[in-house]
């Protein structure tokens, strides 16, 4: 993951390489820095930061502010199973009614009701077979009086026949007795043929489906903003789409920071750690309904994570980087990215990256911003794995959703009786998020690992997230807690 | 989608495919037809279905017969995140601690306790800074008496030092009270230099995440039959794992059959619908977790059906097609893949696909077997839209999730109020799936559309399925029932 130019990313990307974008999407993601708390809040917040005295952002503020910037991707028209998942932006209507014409619910004969009234196995009634209606067929045949047709499930009923009565209530043409099935064609095509019994009577429209009673012509199928699952994706196909205009799914470029990262499989030299956020979060991505690309770790260094993100932009709807954000002498994503207006000489003022602190619990220092030409956006979390996972769940999951035009961006929270031995303590001021075991069955979520931000193997543990308010400062055990499931 | 030989299926593959087969999965998926019940209950099944008088199998005999012939695929070796989803089958133990070595839990100043015992703001301990310990450095420098070394988050504690004391404790070297950050090490290179004034004593090991603090080499990272989730692989990439020995996702071919079926966005002659159930079930597998390929609608046509289906079972651990399994004279999958042992010469007895009539509605025909070389399992279910939906989420689901290896297997059931103007009618002896719309906060589910098996447009604005137990044949409004909750 070298990058593969040197120019530094103040320099306005070429013409042709936006074209490329542009081509690649119908139009550019559309992020544009324009909240006014942002401006009016934080007039410098270099200096800001410099001085220590930032306003300390609320969980609720980060993401509010995130989500008032970032806008559904623009809609592209799809494939149909290439849309699965996807948010509906068209009404769709039924262009033909299904059925498209009256069809035989069963296989059996077609007749006329008169012809097999009072129908009894004892008395059947005898009637001419004229042929067979398959699926698929169109209506060569005409049923007529004394007659009646061979008619296979989903084949159209043909013209003078009034109802189907199935293969079980006849006996199939064989002469002996009720049947539970027909001879295939292909073995024996004298099936079409020859006299058939029935044993009970038919009422008009037995075993017929009507045109149009699925739905009908000019009815609405599919709201927009319906999410295409598989049943949406069977109506779409049975009116005869094969594509459909939706938000696509938006690309995520995951990149960590940091010199100590080694990549997974290689030998571990002193001192460095081996990088596991840009996996996880690449999965988590991926698992939000993302595309998502890993990069892979950067080195600590201003010029080459400039480099880097430059060519990355080129594929990205959003950008995450972890790492560097914090308040060390090596932090290169701040470095790197910080500051109002300097991002891009010659474009819109607005741009940049903007660190934060946050009231938070891990996960205190976060950058939010959009770069580049197109704006686009970037959250840049904390580097310790469990600082930037939960950060992930609670901001980048909601913005990639937001992305997608879904309304339910967060994961739903839910109540839980907290089960420990002794109670929990939160620093003040703070929300807390610990990792947790839910037992649905008991209503109750259990503490896993401790509150510390290196504590990954308590994490892959747990399957929930407990919730600590602001202003609380201990959770005795039996107490109920806010829990998000995870996965 | 034509296939590319004339060879019927009933001659062996040829070696030099089966061995394209092996080298694909590590070994073949392992199915066999060995269910003692099937054998004695059916000794005959083509003369069965013949007469009517099958034995009418019961949902959850049927599921039965399926989870117990069908056995979890191969483990094989794949990279971390194309692990994502999957079934880990070994036991993963931590080859190194995790942390590997002692580090800072914040950026600041590696420190002596001693050295800053008492300090305050007013009368800081003032300390000899002896130059910068960043996150990847391999321990250059050593802390005496009245030193200090700048100490970046994750760098390992250097030694001679016994805590860390964040930079907020201090004047960050400037001489001018207390900082909230670092200055960046590539503008301010000489903040490695000269003195710092701390302003709060620390106790030993304050800010430090001790070696092994997280897990300890030779713990038990993950247990075998972990499902892959992004804290997982998290952990995984942490302790330095690049790959896993996991259970793939199964690849899942979807076969619609029917000459009445029409491509979507294709004109709809007289006589025909759209083909909808290829698209459907090919969205639902890879909601299931297969890698599923849609191969479309194959005319009904018993040689085209087996060759087809010969051409595909290269790339498949589990077939599934639609329509052609009831009583018609064209129910060419019935025609093609019927019969016991009569599939592959000289192949294994008790290979073969044996058809079905269930005791439910709607999905009553329904076939299920083993074909080819590998005895990859084949899934028949019939044609209507909503049969083969319903019948997908009860039999192929579950089925995809044990080739996976999977514990749950199908989707859990709730209990919900009927909320419905008239009561529900069903047929007696049979299990009834109708499509309704669940309402968690009023813990009600509301029947979408009617009974028949053709209404594709009630099924789309569905998210459950309401069941209705064999013995049952009216539920009235307000009485609870069973509720599969679907996507």
């Amino acid at each position: 993951m070298t990058p593969a130019t040197a120019a530094t990313i103040c320099v306005p990307l070429s013409d042709s390489r936006a074209n490329v974008k542009t081509w690649a999407r119908t139009s550019a993601p559309g992020f544009v820095v324009t909240s006014p708390r942002r401006c009016s809040t934080l007039s410098s917040s270099t200096t800001a930061a410099a001085t220590g005295q930032a306003h300390l952002w609320s969980v609720d503020e980060h993401l509010e502010d995130i989500l008032g910037a970032v806008h559904p991707l623009e809609p592209i028209e799809l494939q149909l199973l290439d849309a699965q998942g996807c948010v509906l932006v068209e009404d769709v209507t039924v262009p033909v009614s299904l059925p498209p014409f009256d069809n035989s619910s069963m296989d059996g004969y077609a007749i006329r009701t008169a012809d097999v009234a009072g129908a009894t196995e004892e008395f059947p009634a005898v009637l001419e077979v004229i042929g067979d209606v398959a699926a698929g067929s169109a209506g060569e045949l005409t049923v007529g009086p004394g007659q009646a047709a061979r008619i296979m499930t989903g084949a159209p009923l043909p013209p003078g026949a009034e109802a189907v009565v199935p293969v079980e209530w006849t006996d199939g043409g064989l002469g002996e007795g009720p049947v539970g099935t027909m001879n295939p064609h292909s073995s024996s095509p004298e099936g079409a043929t020859g006299e058939v019994r029935v044993h009970r009577p038919a009422g008009n429209r037995a075993h017929v489906r009507a045109r149009g009673s699925d739905v009908q012509a000019g009815e609405r199928a599919l709201d927009a903003g319906t999410v295409l699952g598989p049943p949406q994706i069977a109506l779409l196909a049975s009116i005869g789409r094969s594509s459909v205009k939706v938000r696509p799914r938006p690309r995520v470029v995951v990149l960590s920071t940091g010199s100590e990262l080694t990549q997974p499989g290689e030998e571990l030299a002193e001192g460095r750690i081996y990088d596991s956020n840009s996996f996880a979060l690449t999965a988590a991505a991926r698992d939000a309904g993302a595309i998502a690309y890993r990069v892979g770790a950067v080195a600590d260094d201003a010029e080459t994570l400039r480099s880097t993100i430059e060519d990355q932009l080129i594929r990205a709807d959003l950008l995450v980087t972890t790492g560097g954000v914090s308040v060390g002498a090596y932090d290169v994503v701040k470095e790197a990215l910080q500051g109002v207006g300097t991002w891009e000489e010659g474009a819109e003022s607005g741009s940049g990256v903007e660190f934060r602190k946050l009231a938070m619990q891990p996960g205190k220092p976060q950058g939010f911003g959009a770069i580049g030409p197109d704006h686009t956006p970037l959250l840049a979390l904390p580097g310790n794995p469990v600082s930037s996972y939960v950060s992930f769940e609670l901001f980048v999951r909601p913005a990639i959703r937001a992305l997608m035009g879904l309304k339910d961006v967060s994961r739903p929270t839910l109540r839980a009786g907290l089960s420990a031995e002794k109670p929990l303590s939160s620093p003040s001021g703070k929300r807390q998020f610990l990792r947790g075991r839910y037992d649905g069955e008991a209503g109750t979520v259990t503490p896993v690992g401790g509150a510390g931000s290196h504590l990954i193997a308590a994490l892959a543990h747990a399957d929930a997230l407990i919730v600590v308010p602001e202003n609380t400062t201990e959770v005795t055990p039996g107490t109920e807690v806010d829990v998000v499931l995870l996965g």
